[in-house]
C-alpha cells in the first residue's frame, strides 16, 4: 500500500480537508492521522468535541484496513469509549488491523492529545469494523 | 427542559456551529437535530462522511439524554452502526433514551437522510451512555 | 422462514439446550426467545449472569436476521448495554431487523424479564450485526 | 487485590460454575479466565457457542476492573467482535484495564482458543465499561 495513494484518498474527503486531517504514517495494517486542535474543533466547555475524536477514529480505521486490503473499504460500524476531556496541540489516532478476513476487516484505534511538548494523553479507545467492497487485486 | 436552554447549550458548541447543526425538537428524553448536507461534510465518493453522521449522533444522544437528567452530562461512549450511503438535502437525527438511571443514561438514535421531496432514508443507527457529571437539581 | 426450521436450528445448538432456550416466535424480520430462570444461570448477587443476558441477545439476533436471509448466517459482533438487574421468572429477548443488506444485516434486540404475573421489565438492549454466509436462495 | 478474593467471588456465580470458569490469574488491571470446551458450550457447527465467548468476555472485563477499583464493580456494557470459529481445548480470555476513573472502569479483552500443543487463536475482540458501584475503600 503506497503512502501517497492514502494520503491522495484522505485528501479527496472535502470534510477531512475541513477539519485539516493529515496521514502521519500507515503501512503493515496501522495508520496514524493528525489535525491540529483549533477553536472551531471544540464543545462548550473548550475541550475537542467528541465528535471530533469519532470521526478521526472512524478515518483511521478505515484506512488503516485499506493498507491490508486495498483501498475498496468502507466502515461498516465502530464503537467508541471517552477517556477524558481531549485538549493540547493535536489530536491523534492510531489505529492497528486485529484480523482481516476476505470480507471484514477488525481494527482497533486509540486516540491521543499531544501537547506542547510532545507529552501524549489518551483520550478515547475504539473498535470497529471496516468491510472489503472490492478485492486488493480487482481492477478498480 | 426548555428548548431555549438546550438549543443554547448547542449554539456554545463552535464545532457544531462549524458543522451547521440545529435543534429540531427536544423534551420527554428525545432529541432531534438537522444539519444541511453540504460538500464540505463529504467524503471522496460525494456521499456525507461517516465522521459527520458519528458527530450527529453523539450529539444527539447527549441532547436527548439532558431532557431527562438536565444538562450536566457528557457522552461516555457510543456504538454506531452504517446502513446506507448518506446522500441528500439535510441530514437528521432522532434519539430516544431507554432508560435514565442516577449516573447513566443508555439512548438509541436514528440517523437518517432527508431529499428535497422529504423523504426520509435511515442512514444509521447507534446505542450511546451518557455519563451524569451533576444532578439536575444540583447547583451549576 | 419456517418456524419449526428454526427451532430446529436452535435445538441442535447443545449450549441453547443446556441453557433451556426455546423459540417463541420468528417470522418477518423479528425473533423472540425465551428461556426460564434458574439457579444455574445466576451471578453472585442472585440476578441472572449478564453473560446469560448477552448469550440470549447475540443468538436472537442471529435468527431475527435468519428470518430475512435464511439460516446461512453467523453473528459478526454486538453490542450490549445492561440496564437493571436481571430477576424474575423468565427471561426474554425481542430482536427485530433494521436493515438487511446482501452481505450484512443490522439488528436491534431488546432484553426484558417477566415475573410470575406476566410483567415485564426491560434489562438490556443490544445492536448488532449478522453476516450473511450463504444467500437464502443457494443451495445447503 | 487478592487473587484469593477474586477466586472466591468467581466461585460464587452459579452460572461461572456451571461454565466451569478458573480464574488463572490477576493483577495490575489485568485478568484472565479459562475454561474447557467441551460439548455442552458448542453450537450447531460444532464451534464454541458465540454467547459463550461473550460471557467469558465480559466476566474477565468485570474481574480486570475489579483489580484496580475493589470487587464493587458491575459491567455496564461492552461491544464483542468475533474473528474466527472457536474451536480447541480450552477457551481464554485476557483483559487489561484502559482507563480506571472515579465511577466508570474501560477495558480491552481478547478471547483465544488454546489447542492441545498450546497454540493460541485469537478468536474475538471486545472493549466494555465497568461501573464503580462502591469505592474500594469503602466498607463492604
Amino acid at each position: 500500500m503506497d503512502l501517497e495513494l492514502v494520503r491522495k484518498a484522505l485528501g479527496e474527503q472535502p470534510f477531512s480537508r475541513l477539519l485539516g486531517t493529515r496521514l502521519v504514517d500507515c503501512g503493515d495494517g496501522g495508520a496514524t492521522l493528525e489535525l491540529d486542535i483549533r477553536e472551531d474543533l471544540l464543545q462548550q466547555y473548550g475541550f475537542v468535541h467528541g465528535g471530533v475524536l469519532s470521526y478521526l477514529a472512524d478515518n483511521t480505521l478505515t484506512l488503516a484496513a485499506a493498507t491490508v486490503v486495498g483501498l475498496g473499504v468502507i466502515t461498516s460500524g465502530f464503537t467508541i469509549d471517552y477517556l477524558r476531556p481531549a485538549t493540547g496541540a493535536v489530536l491523534r489516532a492510531d489505529a492497528q488491523v486485529v484480523r482481516a478476513g476476505r470480507t471484514r476487516v477488525v481494527v482497533r484505534c486509540d486516540v491521543t492529545t499531544v501537547d506542547g511538548s510532545g507529552v501524549r494523553t489518551l483520550c478515547a479507545v475504539a473498535q470497529g469494523n471496516v468491510a472489503v467492497t472490492e478485492s486488493a487485486g480487482s481492477p478498480r
